[in-house]
């Protein structure tokens, strides 16, 4: 029997994948999950045990957590990565990691081939296939949810008639959870005009007490929160578990997809977002400005070739040279309040701070230049102005 | 006696330059002030009253709202320009027009010095002077605050010996007021650390229950709020109305001074950011993605362009071109709620939207494309990665 | 009989589609040819002879010169486009208006299907494609060479079995004439080493003598050459009858196809490469620094969409709005030195050049500013410096 | 006495500088000159007996060649830097490095002067001004070129009257030479319309006979001429000696300048910018699209700040890491035929060359993907276009 293994969800597409597969097709089907931040023990047990009783030969939940956050997270902060100017890429970016994952499993094992639940619609084919293809060409790839438009309730009568019976009852919202936040789809976001209910978001209002907190960067990494240091993904989870107390970081996504057309998504990502925003903050302050004029040409690239797949075109490891490189002299602490759905950037603290350096402060008294020396400045500088529309009236 | 144009707001700096400009040195003084949207009629009384006072020979108050949002407000809207991704810019794009009515005025009266009460360190001083200089280098620019370096106490000193008692009492916090926001300074916005405190913002919450609003663009300009149209300018009004009732619109700016030090500025801009975001949304669903992409590279130093006092810069223009043409189908209703210091997004409509147009839907069945269609796509999307990766393995 | 219009070159792989798809698929066939600038009259009159042979109910050849240089070649000589610094885009920028003139013929006769002879391969089937489907989704694309993959010797025998007897002999180079450039491939171009012989390129060397040519430009257009007044587009047809004596403008394209792998192809553009490198020189003295530098970033991507077929997206209106309103000073003559295989800008005359205005001459003593002013200048553009490396010693 | 290190050229300027600056000053003055590739031995050994004419306490020439290359020409090379996509920076390039040895060699031996012979009218003030006080905020700039300006006959006299007398003819052009090119100025660089005359330029035609000659690179660098290596820095002197002789490489610069206005300079720099069109065929062999994108907009910033002095603000290190990171796989022969005024790129080989890999070859048959699949490929690709039509059509 030929070796495939299946990226598994658990989940009713990939279940029936997993068995249509072995059955119908004769493959030794391996499911693999990837954990990229979302999933509890619990789910991985429910995840291994659905495996198991659909027939697969193994199952095995890879943890990707660090090899997300190193690969790809690190990044998304150094840039402050904010798709359209709203969405920490929470799902693309995980896709990333879980195709490198699971094509590096497939190879491991000898499979010659990858099967994966994606429609034929969405973004996911695209990010899953172009990394499968790049990184394996020998290995072929097999869709059968795509290929075949089955409905739910086909899926369902097929798994039953193979005694296959769980609950596959649908949820009123697809829910994707990771370390870089959860997205959410539902009725709503097939609209343009509605917003999502407030139930439909995973977290709900715990805390309404405000309360000030501290990040505590290291050359860009996340790496105290409240004074408390541990390893940035941790940092990440522990500011996600105190700030979706306040139900922060909510909002909707609306881009383009890679094949064309326009979606849109909701999601919750308060880690993600106060990391971002904290982070920023910090670098107003201790990068220059051509420094963070040319970084955020950089980073919005960075960000749209990864929500299109790209990841492994060479140019992405040569923007994060740059990026690397780029935050020396981001270190320091930023203070936030927490609010009820919303958050506030107070201030920071840096040894590198590049304001407040005694050598002359905005609109106030200096010693550092004179009048005159402003005066001059000021006159060269309009020079190339001055010449253009001299010549333009004398024309 | 020779003519000259005093920028005059009525506070002690421009009283004290007023009074020794025409005392000392003998200038014929007329006074004026440029509203730029944030004078009360009670306020535009008061400094003429206190022109008056000081001995001008003239005071003239100058209404350029409406000049304002057509030569600068209009196209921040277009480009959705927040510097550092979060300043609207309110003080900097009043002052580039403040500046260009206040040299014509001086050229109307045929005055030959132009004098503003800009210290030397700081951005407004090169906003004024490079537009003075640059439309009227035969003007000349005089500006005692900045030459003399006096302090508040020898000014009050000067003024009361020459006969000018007013209230001079310091406020504490520098408000600085105008159509598209409000701008605080004080002792915390001099330190990197500290918030302004709630109190320093000109708005204080009054509304407390949310409220949903619709705000009606027409290629790519505010038209309508709630349904009722007015002049873009005065629906900006309308909506700040609303809005500043939630204490909506209140941050931070850090970012870098034209004179290359880093400057830290509070503001409120409930009406701007409100506009601008929704602005942003409508265009996510009837722009094409390169629209997006490139519209985003032009605006982004469009608004650095203008806070570098570089309005007069002939790209100025060519970026307006490009701006005004990109909104041809932003045309449509945002629906925004309002809640105490926030407010979300809910949604659009809009006879331009790209998505949802029967085309096909993300993640959904489709009938526009098979998936062999989304197959070849992708195989010929992964062409130039798997010929970068053979080549790659095999040295 | 269902109508059928063929983009017909009168070569080998045209006419078999043409016969193939009467004769066999028993369209209706009417040919049509696209005249960018290549075509002399007898071609044309060839081209409707082969037609009529090989059993085309109709032939038409359309005149699009002209709709070719308003579209297309004024924006690429505003922004000064070439390909990865080479490249004019000869090719890639005919397609897009050959492309628009098919379908906009084909929607006029009620044809229903469009037929090309463009193989799976190369660019042009991305460029036809895209647009035939975008501005008439309702019309059917055939394409017999794609989809069947024969050579040519199957051609030859399939015409000549269908008494279609014509002179078929493969050319050592493949040729590609228009107003925009000539372009060429063969054997050397198949390699990455080698270049092509000099008798592979369309114009000899036939002048020696070296010539001082004058090219005058009215915002941006090529209105005059040698004094001479005439149309633009006879302007680049006069200029490229100089210039072709002399062998100038060869060289080779590198670069990446829009299906993901990199290709190589010869060109010869005399009248291009010194249409864009006199007109850039012009820029220089007449647009301001920000003109250049953001010109610079739009005309490259401007290029880049073009190339890829992407001429339909709205984008390309907004930078061509943006390129249009830049050229307002372009106006002046530029002086050219013709020499064999090569030309020297000699330098401009315009009465927009902003320098020598009177105003400081680089390098030399002046009277605009002083040494005081010039030392503040430099002392405040050092701020930012000083700040950074001050904090970078003290950490 | 103080200590006061003099940037020493041997030339009249200079001189005067260092007579009036000991004599009339008192200080104890220390010349220096730094050699960027321009010096014979012959010339370093005129330039310190003119110093010690002039009674200069001591006399340094500082050989900066290899550091000329590894801080600035290597990243240069790199980038393909063409300033207004025309000259190699070959003087701007030059300043840097010369400001930082001097800045470098006065702290060493703790001098608190630096004095220079620029103008106030150039671009060279600013960059040494610049490096100098942001380096060394502590040392005092002392210009008496710029404060005086002196005319040359009164530099004359006042050095005659010293008991200095040499030959202060004026050359009839003024050239700079070093590692990256010469420049040329005189009476025509001062009009926009006149070309230097043959003989203005430093190297004159010696070989008609057209030859091929081979460079290699290795990760980017110059490593080998004609299949010989040395180090980068020699091999573009190698190459300089070879290609001079066929007097290539001569164009004018026309940009602006730092101080606002437009400049315009001839140079003439064979091995620069055939290193630089050698090297970038390379890349286009061997980079991707996007590689190739975005490295052209960092690498063209790269160039107008080491042109405006910025060579000190750390975004100039962090596009350092993206460019030495790009550099990977640009390793290969280039083939260049040299012809009299000019060259010819012949083609490349490289063993990660991204052509020709058996892959798929441009417009030919290819068996890595099916005409269906490049239909799907295009269906998709249009779709972005044909739903923004489809909206267009049906308002």
């Amino acid at each position: 029997m030929e070796k495939l293994v299946i990226a598994y969800s658990g989940g009713l597409d990939t279940s029936y994948c997993a068995k249509y597969l072995s059955k119908e097709q004769g493959f030794e089907v391996h499911a693999v999950s990837v954990n990229t931040g979302g999933f509890t023990k619990e789910e991985i047990q429910k995840i291994g045990d659905n495996a198991r009783k659909i027939g697969a030969t193994s199952y095995k939940n890879i943890d990707a957590v660090l090899s997300f956050y190193n690969k790809v997270v690190k990044y998304l902060i150094f840039g402050n990565v904010l798709k359209n100017n709203t969405y920490p890429l929470s799902v693309s970016a995980e896709r990333i990691i879980q195709a490198i994952e699971i094509v590096n499993y497939a190879r491991e094992i000898g499979a010659g081939y990858i099967a994966h639940g994606s429609t034929g619609a969405g973004n996911d084919q695209v990010r899953f296939d172009m990394i499968f293809q790049t990184l394996a060409p020998e290995i072929e790839i097999i869709t059968p949810i795509r290929d075949k438009k089955l409905i739910r309730q086909e899926e369902i009568e097929y798994l039953e008639a193979n005694g296959v019976e769980m609950n596959w009852e649908k949820a009123k919202y697809s829910v994707n959870k990771g370390l870089w936040g959860t997205s959410v789809g539902g009725a709503e976001t097939l609209t343009s005009e509605k917003p999502l209910p407030d139930a439909a978001y995973p977290s709900q209002l715990q805390e309404k007490e405000p309360k000030q907190i501290s990040l505590g960067f290291t050359k860009g990494e996340l790496t105290a929160v409240n004074g408390e240091e541990h390893s940035p993904e941790n940092n990440i989870e522990i500011l996600e578990e105190i700030a979706c107390k306040y139900a922060i970081g909510r909002d909707i996504h609306v881009g383009d997809t890679i094949i064309g057309i326009k979606g849109r998504v909701g999601f919750e990502a308060a880690a993600a977002l106060i990391t971002i925003k904290a982070h920023h903050l910090l670098e107003k302050h201790t990068l220059s400005k051509w420094q963070l004029q040319h970084k955020d040409y950089l980073a919005n690239w960075y960000g749209t070739h990864l929500h299109e797949g790209q990841y492994l075109d060479p140019v992405m490891r040569d923007m994060e040279a740059f990026l690397e490189n780029s935050q020396e002299q981001v270190t320091g602490t930023v203070y936030v309040s927490l609010h009820p759905f919303r958050f506030v950037l107070d201030g920071i603290s840096s040894p590198n701070d590049l304001m407040n350096t005694g050598f002359g402060k905005y609109g106030e008294e200096n010693n550092a230049w004179t009048a005159s020396d402003a005066k001059g400045f000021i006159k060269i500088l309009s020079n190339a102005g001055k010449i253009y529309q001299h010549v333009k009236q004398n024309q």
